[in-house]
């Protein structure tokens, strides 16, 4: 017999992208960032005391509160370290929806969400984005109809890459009347010439969640580190009440701190990636395909119209080739492949193994 | 303005034991295991390449499935990990209590429980425990006359540290017609002469789940590392819907496989605990404490009857000496203290702090 709930049985788990054994893959699947950690990272994990594992950590991550407030010019009253960005999205739904409430969302968006929202029994409303992956104009007022307790928001949008500017978001978190969660997973990878930053908008509005993670713009994927910044009472029940207590390890909390001080060596990867995402934009702009500018660590790539084979199969013989991209079986998303920007040399290869499917595929159909 | 949940907003969080900075603080508060984890962990973390943090971690945590699985003669799908024993007693809220419906629980038990019953707006069965410490005769009836979802029992029990027999045990999970998670938080201190193995029920019982952790047994407390045991079918859908997708990191994944796959160390440490927490019993008798039989690492003890000051003063007196102990200012437990086994010469401190605080009590009658 089966004990869940039913609605836990009738729901459908996340979907991750494939993690492979294989050293030798060329992994552009899962938006991990190519370089290589801070040596910062490796020092202060040479110098800890394994005896020291033996208490419990400190439950709310103090140091690394610290170290992230005065990297942002916030107090350490504004920043709650989760277990990675996944724990902070489900804390949200946790804490400020009701089941049966209703969860609003940007579709598509990170296909977590809604997952997250059927564990908590939430109605989900799903905002079609429009045709360039913006946000239509009656957004806000959408969400506001239908009640919703909570809004997520990925910015820079996944998987498009997209950006919504400053201006813009404040506007909509201004008008919507429930929590609004902005994903900031990505938003490392912005070009600073354009001074995006909403870390301000959360003392100007008190519904305002902003999400930040250590996995992709600090190489530390493998460490599931995030935190949430917000006004001080928007966080407290997060803080002392649905959160486990000891949500990161003593570990963790060390080479965290030692990674987000170093921003310095992090910065430096992100231009490489911005770089390389130039190139890699501008490589599949010469074999025939589009992708909408992206000011993340991807692209959303459409393949040329007169390739006989779809993205599936171009994502199938890439595979086949040990290159790994991401494929999602949507109707909107399934004729496109989103791409991780990897190093100069992955990124050739990419090229490369493209240009050899093109041409095998206009040979198939001579 | 308020936007959490008003479920949320009216609960209390869960209050921690103290974590002092102070090293030299006599800490006796949380369980902990006093010797540090087994040498292989701090060779694991030698040997560990900070590099490969880069990448997601193993979502499902294989590697220490399959080792757990072969030191306890499971198969890998009988062991889920989870983010310490924590997560796993969130996830069976999650997993198999409507909001709504009812969870049962034994009262006292780990203060946990009906925090993490109050974020998942489960109503709450709570069935006194009887005077030494074991459920009442009719515990199963109760349970099922309210359609208990849920059940928890932790064992040995805290915080008396009073063992549940396996026949026992297993005649209350063939009544109970909900999911019955057994907290096995403190197993690994149980006395190996009383052969007791609960882990063979998993097969004998569908309804039932065992909750392990590294942080007592394994000195891992600042790790985070815990798992469940279970049919696999009762596993899955926490393997595979309600669980954060990346549970535990990559470099938590690798420290435990060591500290789990050397369980002779381990066990040397528990014999050193049981051997200890004989003295420290004794000790305590001498001074005219009482405390029920505990197959755990800490005693519930009552202070003397002829001591004019209660429990709660004499918390706050070993305090005053960097002595933590834990005081529970609940109606039953009020006028008891429990005290973690400490090393030989952690507990003859306190012995000598209790003889001190004894004397000046009564000279302060005289």
């Amino acid at each position: 017999m089966s004990y869940e709930r039913e609605s836990i049985r009738r729901m459908e788990g996340y979907r991750y992208g494939e993690q492979p054994d294989d050293p030798e893959v060329v992994k552009l699947n899962t938006n991990e960032n190519p370089y290589p950690p801070s040596p910062a990272v490796a020092t202060a994990l040479g110098a800890f005391d394994a005896a020291a594992l033996r208490r419990y950590p400190p439950a709310k991550s103090d140091a690394f509160c610290r170290v992230a407030a005065s990297q942002l010019g916030l107090t350490t009253g504004e920043v709650v370290v989760t277990h990675g960005g996944d724990e902070a999205l489900r804390l949200a739904f946790t804490t400020f929806v009701d089941p049966g409430a209703v969860f609003s969302m940007a579709d598509p968006s990170y296909s977590l969400y809604p997952v997250l929202a059927r564990v908590q029994d939430c109605r989900i409303e799903s905002i079609p984005l429009a045709e360039d992956w913006s946000l239509p104009a009656d957004f806000s007022a959408r969400v506001n109809r239908v009640g919703a307790r909570l809004t997520c928001i990925v910015n820079p949008h996944a998987p498009s890459g997209v950006l919504l500017g400053v201006d813009t978001l404040a506007r909509i978190v201004g008008e919507i009347e429930g929590v609004v969660l902005v994903d900031e997973a990505y938003v490392d990878f912005v070009n600073p010439a354009l001074g995006h930053d909403v870390t301000p908008l959360i003392r100007e509005f008190d519904n305002l969640l902003l999400l930040r993670t250590l996995s992709k713009g600090y190489s530390l994927a493998g460490l599931r580190f995030g935190f949430l910044l917000g006004n001080p009472n928007l966080l407290e029940p997060i803080a002392t009440k649905t959160r486990d207590s000891y949500n990161q390890d003593l570990l963790a909390q060390t080479l965290a701190c030692a990674a987000y001080a170093d921003g310095t060596y992090a910065r430096r990867t992100w231009q490489r990636i911005r770089d390389a995402r130039d190139l890699l934009l501008q490589g599949l702009v010469e074999l025939g395909f589009r992708a909408p500018p992206s000011q993340a660590n991807f692209l959303l790539a459409v393949p040329p119209a007169d390739w006989a084979i779809g993205a599936h199969s171009i994502y199938e013989q890439l595979r086949a080739r040990r290159i790994l991209v991401r494929h999602f079986d949507t109707p909107r998303l399934g004729g496109m492949l989103r791409i991780t920007v990897g190093t100069p040399e992955q990124n050739s290869l990419l090229l490369d193994a493209l240009r050899e499917i093109g041409k095998g595929d206009h040979a198939a159909q001579e």
